[in-house]
């Protein structure tokens, strides 16, 4: 059975009332010194490919909103990445975009299994745990996955604000989509610049799929999230985004 | 996070180095005083309903000559029902075919969550922890379900000897179907005497079908192991049905 790492995953408002479960996979990107810097210099740790920059202030935000418990890592995704199944070379890449990660070339089978006990086994059991507690009091939880991308992708600007990607079941993130475009002024996209062939709805297809909940994995620009002020503004618009759309997702499986 | 409970699961050969990983769930029908015996006699307590009979008998036969971790049960699947989510009623069922269950007929929110962290968290955790500590060593787990079910449901006769049901991927399921009807003279169906329809194949959408791991779960009529003996010549023949199985997709797959 895996041993669970002193602050390997943080839970904050784990007793929040309200519908949704937040998740943050790439909230940090802190090096510990169990693992080292991985031969990468500061602006590389500062870098999208060690975290989500904002992602995190963005998730605090829509928690306070939303009433919604939120799961978070502490160490970077150049680490583990906890959106990927252990035997996914993505979950401890050796490259990410135009970045070599030297202390990630060369992986023993061992020291994959140590950051997958360490990092990826405790992070999925405490959200497991989170959301099996709501289902067996009753609840019917709704797991929202928060991310960020870079603006810029071996070179090219991208041109999406906030992509909506869903796993096996599209309702919620189309109901996203279809509120984003209503209420907002964001180019909003359906399964960009990811979708689940990227292999990046890992956590949804872990978590949500198997017991049937409701889920969507959301995307948001970096730029747009870059400082507390604009984490904030961007949480108020898509609280009331992710209120409405799960309001009709419901009223449209009560029709139907 | 869940805490795990002393005994809630028992892991034999967890270093095996076979590509099998055998689940038990309905292993065992003891009834621990933290519960009680939920107001049901000897004979309900040693029935159907509480158990699988014959089915750890026949897995621990199988993971000897498969070299396969096996992992089981400690406590009646009327306590907690390890192959159903929290939120599933038959997670904690209230009637099993014509049985009344007195202690699960009105239990708190309060009492399946305690339930749910006492035996379904930790065994889950566990399974989960089994499975991916192979898949970070560059191993491919195939995970089977073993399960025995009663010969007379509701007061009809079963024909069907041997059930394979499969969740979302068939392919192994379809093999080991082919191996039955070729190597063996059991009535051996596809999605008999259940299928995932019926909700049971919960532990391998949970366990298998995210990580894209190969999966089957198996059903034996329980009067065909019901001694150690008739449970040592099932497992000398569904070994061998197995690893033909398992041979056979892998073919298919290497030729796709």
């Amino acid at each position: 059975m895996e041993e669970p790492t002193e602050g390997a995953v943080v839970i904050e408002g784990g007793a929040a009332a309200g519908p949704f479960v937040l998740v943050c996979e790439h909230a940090a990107n802190a090096f510990p010194a169990r693992w080292g810097d991985l031969g990468l210099g500061p602006a590389e740790r500062a870098a999208h490919i060690a975290w989500d920059p904002g992602a995190l202030g963005l998730a605090r935000g829509l928690a306070a909103r939303l009433q919604a418990p939120l799961i978070h890592a502490t160490t970077s995704r150049l680490i583990y990445d906890l959106n990927r199944p252990p035997q996914s070379q993505g979950a401890m890449a050796a490259r990410s975009e135009i970045y070599t990660i030297p202390g990630n070339a060369t992986l023993s089978p061992e020291a994959r299994l140590e950051r997958t006990r360490a990092l990826y086994l405790p992070f999925h059991a405490a959200l497991r745990g989170l959301i099996a507690e709501r289902l067996a009091l009753g609840q019917n939880p709704v797991v929202i996955t928060i991310h960020s991308f870079t603006p810029i992708w071996h070179g090219e600007p991208r041109a999406v604000e906030f992509g909506i990607i869903h796993d096996a079941d599209p309702a919620l993130a189309r109901a996203i989509l279809t509120e984003a475009q209503t209420q907002t002024s964001l180019d909003a996209r359906l399964n960009e610049p990811y979708s689940a062939a990227d292999e990046v709805t890992h956590t949804l297809a872990l978590q949500a799929t198997p017991m049937g909940l409701r889920n969507a994995m959301l995307e948001i620009r970096n730029d747009l999230i870059a400082d507390e002020t604009a984490q904030e503004a961007m949480a108020a618009c898509l609280a009331s985004v992710l209120r409405a759309a799960l309001a009709r997702v419901s009223a449209t499986e009560e029709a139907g």
